[in-house]
């Protein structure tokens, strides 16, 4: 068994592995992949419509919210967003905690006025700033953007910021269907696939109906349109179709295993666990601010900054690749995604303990 | 056996199927899928390099184009294209020959001023007009666009287009792969992959290095400048890893099968063998211009419309699905790309000669 703590594309989970292998070839006894036919044939349509009412239902997404499976990475939304929803302010407020969010920041500047509700590079992104602390959101802003997970760093918003008036717009790339949160608290919510829902190349986008009302910058590209994508029902041009097909045997292995509160709770068990003995070893270390850590995303690094790439190539021969730190930060990150099993875990902390009698 | 003639996603060759199913959940003896790895890890990074040197040795892609695999379909291309080329002199020319790239000229416009250098609407798309007809390329005009082969009704060019002046801009996600051609004659050719090539969702794009020199306008997004893809080698953002892998499988499959010059042979023979059925018959039609007939896409109909929706579902229903036209111009539509046998083509002439029978 290999456990596989890549970041993302990252384990899926092998009942979902298994099922897709069974019916590479033939699905329903169609005689054809799903790969290979139309999306606009009842095959494919009921796939896709499946997915749709299971995340409506997984997350308790409310009648006034459109749910799209759109192409590419989430960070096609880091142009998105603005290009649909800042047109007629050109003036929207970004919370800057990490890595992704800074890329939607300066991807955003190019399109109007940013102010910042918070900075947390002050704290080189070790923490989320105190609610009291964060600066007024203004009255023209036509949103405030956030990312709930950053992967990179290790950090999350425990749930979505507290604030009035512009709609909260909300990067899930990597914590999506791992808790349940309040859709009414968000204007828009987006995740690409990759890391808690499927294979890279596709996006899952929600969106609040009275922000299509909102007039897009005139340039904006056709397939980057909000508004056409919900007339079309993601169905613009080919969707991923496959990519598709993959995130809604994910969706259905949530429900089936108990739903985001079970998700929620596995996911405190893992991260809990793997905190609790690095906070205890002198050997490692994790700088994040207590309350801000990730469930999903932990980060640490050796207490001798030499002797990290021998634990990620050592982890890596025993089973457990995709340990390796972002560039960015370096050291170490085990993701915990839903797919990751609790075993998983215990492996990776009874492996660093030997590395750590080793080299300790 | 079934025979799947959907003009995409399609059918994809049963060789390449039966590999990507075996080796679903251990790729190479890794223990994991090739769907859950990093993009950053050896094992991905393999198979991207893989498959660009591929393209480069089936198509002889000289060394001054850059191979791109991209998000999406190729509709994003109809947004690129402008928004990378055309911002000096805002100014460009189509040929509008058929849907797509009637498509690619309504989003172009958007961006500049489009001159058309043959318009088949005349003709209601039954021919590419005589060269002799054409509308002189403005010297201002930054690109020459065309779709290579329209998918919607049937129509291809020979060869690309004999022009001065601008570089040409190719539309090849109907027939790539299909024939070899003189890609020093291009300035960028582009396809996506469900029809030849793979899976929906991601989108090859060739690009010669002196184009890379052009300013996108400021508005350009950041995941739709070519110049960011190139530095980046495809990997600006996560790519549609899964999606690439099975373009590789696919790009060897016809390396191993004799090159694009072996499947040019078997394009001719199925689709000449069809279109010499349906004209010697009285009973079913095909308006196309002799010499513009696509060797991918069959497009036909019954004398009597009444009986085409009784056509497409008794050939579902004897394994042939896959076979109503689009829904613009109605009818029928055989795709035959590389992955149909001659063997299905077979089948369905011997389905069309009863079926003839049966209602003529």
């Amino acid at each position: 068994m290999v456990y596989n703590f890549s970041a993302g594309p990252g384990m899926l989970p092998v009942e979902v592995m298994k099922q897709a292998q069974e019916e590479f070839l033939d699905w329903h006894g169609t005689g054809t992949s799903i790969m290979e036919v139309s999306h606009r044939g009842q095959h494919f349509i009921s796939v896709a419509e499946k997915s749709v009412q299971l995340v409506k239902e997984l997350l308790s997404v409310p009648d006034n919210y459109q749910v799209l499976f759109l192409h590419g990475g989430a960070q096609s939304q880091f142009s998105m967003v603005p290009m649909n929803l800042m047109a007629s302010s050109q003036h929207a407020s970004y919370f800057d905690t990490g890595h992704w969010s800074h890329l939607a920041v300066n991807e955003a500047k190019r399109y109007g006025h940013v102010d910042l509700v918070t900075d947390s590079r002050v704290n080189d992104y070790t923490a989320i700033e105190q609610a009291s602390t964060w600066n007024q959101v203004d009255k023209s802003s036509s949103y405030v953007y956030y990312c709930d997970n950053e992967t990179v760093q290790g950090i999350e918003f425990q749930h979505p910021p507290l604030l009035e008036g512009a709609p909260l717009v909300c990067d899930m790339s990597s914590n999506i269907l791992s808790r349940a949160f309040d859709v009414n608290r968000l204007g828009v919510f987006f995740a690409c696939a990759q890391k808690n829902m499927g294979q890279a190349g596709i996006t899952l986008c929600v969106i609040r109906d009275d922000l299509l009302q909102r007039e897009p910058f005139e340039f904006t590209p056709m397939l980057y349109r909000y508004v056409d994508h919900v007339k079309s029902q993601s169905m613009r041009n080919t969707p991923a179709t496959y990519a598709w097909y993959m995130a809604s045997l994910v969706l259905q292995w949530v429900k089936d295993e108990g739903g985001v509160e079970e998700m929620n709770r596995r996911a405190l068990v893992k991260s809990g666990k793997l905190y609790e003995y690095i906070d205890a070893s002198g050997f490692y270390i994790n700088d994040i601010n207590h309350c801000d850590r990730s469930r999903l995303n932990v980060v640490f690094r050796c207490h001798d900054p030499s002797l990290n790439d021998a634990f990620v190539l050592q982890a890596q021969s025993q089973g457990m690749p995709g340990l390796k730190g972002h560039r960015v930060v370096g050291g170490m990150r085990a993701s915990l995604y839903n797919a990751m099993p609790e075993a998983g875990v215990d492996q990776l902390i009874a492996f660093m303990k030997t590395f750590e009698q080793q080299y300790g």
